[in-house]
């Protein structure tokens, strides 16, 4: 399917389901004067890693187009100091997407609340499947195996896939793409994003891909059931093959520009 | 001083000063998949304030233009999801100067360590004094008082300038450019910088004004001293007010595009 067939095919299902998911109204975030609890901190972590690509002008995209250029505007050599302007498409590199993104008024990036964006962290491990199918779905009997594994989901958690995918990121393999144009990498099955729905107090989801849904999804079932109802979501993660299944503490340094359905983010887990 | 002059008066400093303040080489930092020690966290907080304004297109800045610019690649109503791309400059917003920002070969803000993202924060507040001078600094001897009422700086620290300066964001006073188009603004003394280089471990300086150097500077002379040490500042923090003298920690979410000298930044405090 070529982009402009998935832009019209995204199209018709939303109007056709226009319906099913109601987005929860996005409420406008005051300039927080307070602090606000963030429980998952109580842990007392003393490390820190870095779950961020490098981000460059040929970091794979969704879109197979670059995502971020750099100009210089003034220069050390010339000017005496370094400068740059960008041209940055908001879904480059490790990102986040806000619920906007696929809502119709949704929190905006910036209007996601910011104890929205520190998360105990729940890992599922889907790397040996995913080895061996690019297609391959985290599913609700993953999520069924972490918890019979790990006991329950902490409240108010990010669950993020690993599926080794992050090892790929400066080969082709990361897009997948065939001879087609059809991606292959893995996701998230929209009935486990369902199941977190119903059955936990999760409030993101991250993915070490390119998107949320699968590649070779046309219809972005995962991005539609999910941010909507005002959670967000993570893609392109990197090194969470290095963390435990739990324990660690999500930081999403998610811009704030006004209006935004996602960005460029610094991820970060206290360890 | 109009722009053009300012950016002359710099180059010709640089170059009268290239000799004084050597840059650090900069060390390309490879994929950590390890954690590091991040020592400030052991503190066991529990809550989050968020210490970033929201970025729209007429958020003040340095150069009195436009910092940001987004642009509807994709819309809901038309395509069934929110895309959009930005026009942006670097230093804009809250925002983070990586050491490249005044440097030859400092870092660049995809290669600051991780580890160094996350600091103990130290705040000096002059506000008493910047409401009845705007063009006030952050000196020696306010280092001192803080030190005499506080302790010690913590090691590897943010220190943090709080002038007040936060409340002006949305009027003319925030850039307080007069007839001439001289800024009046506080910011650190050079002299703090270089106290804090000698006596302290400090990894990064912070202001809730425009610049690290005050409004009326044509030198940049903080800039210099502080930033090709490889250490970090940040600009255009707000809430600085509402958090205590000493025992929150910083968390800058810094972006890491490659090569870059800055960017807007998710700044958070852990209390």
């Amino acid at each position: 399917m070529c982009h402009h067939c998935v832009i019209e095919s995204v199209k018709q299902r939303m109007l056709s389901r226009r319906d099913l998911f109601k987005a929860a109204p996005a409420v406008a975030v005051a300039a927080a004067a307070t602090a606000t609890a963030a429980p998952a901190l109580a842990a007392g972590h003393t490390g820190v890693m870095d779950l961020t690509h490098e981000l460059h002008h040929d970091f794979p995209t969704y879109f197979g187009v670059p995502g971020i250029t750099l100009t210089a505007k003034f220069t050390f050599a010339d000017n005496g100091f370094n400068v740059f302007d960008l041209a940055l498409n908001e879904h480059t590199g490790t990102h986040i997407d806000a619920p906007l993104h696929f809502s119709a008024d949704g929190q905006s990036v910036a209007q996601i609340p910011v104890e929205n964006l520190i998360a105990p962290l729940a890992i599922v491990d889907i790397s040996e499947r995913a080895a061996g199918d690019p297609d391959t779905l985290l599913t609700p009997d993953d999520l069924k195996a972490w918890i019979a594994a790990n006991g329950p989901l902490p409240e108010r958690c990010c669950v993020a896939m690993n599926s080794g995918w992050d090892a790929h990121v400066n080969g082709d393999k990361f897009r997948g793409a065939d001879a087609e144009g059809k991606q292959h990498y893995p996701g998230f099955h929209v009935e486990a994003a369902a199941m977190l729905l119903e059955e936990s107090s999760a409030i993101g989801i991250a993915v070490d891909t390119l998107s949320l849904d699968h590649g070779i999804s046309s219809t972005f079932a995962t991005h539609y059931a999910w941010l909507p109802t005002n959670r967000w979501g993570l893609e392109c993660l990197a090194n969470l093959g290095d963390l435990p299944a739990v324990g660690a503490t999500l930081i999403v340094g998610a811009p704030k520009w006004r209006g935004g359905s996602g960005g460029p983010s610094r991820v970060m887990a206290l360890v």
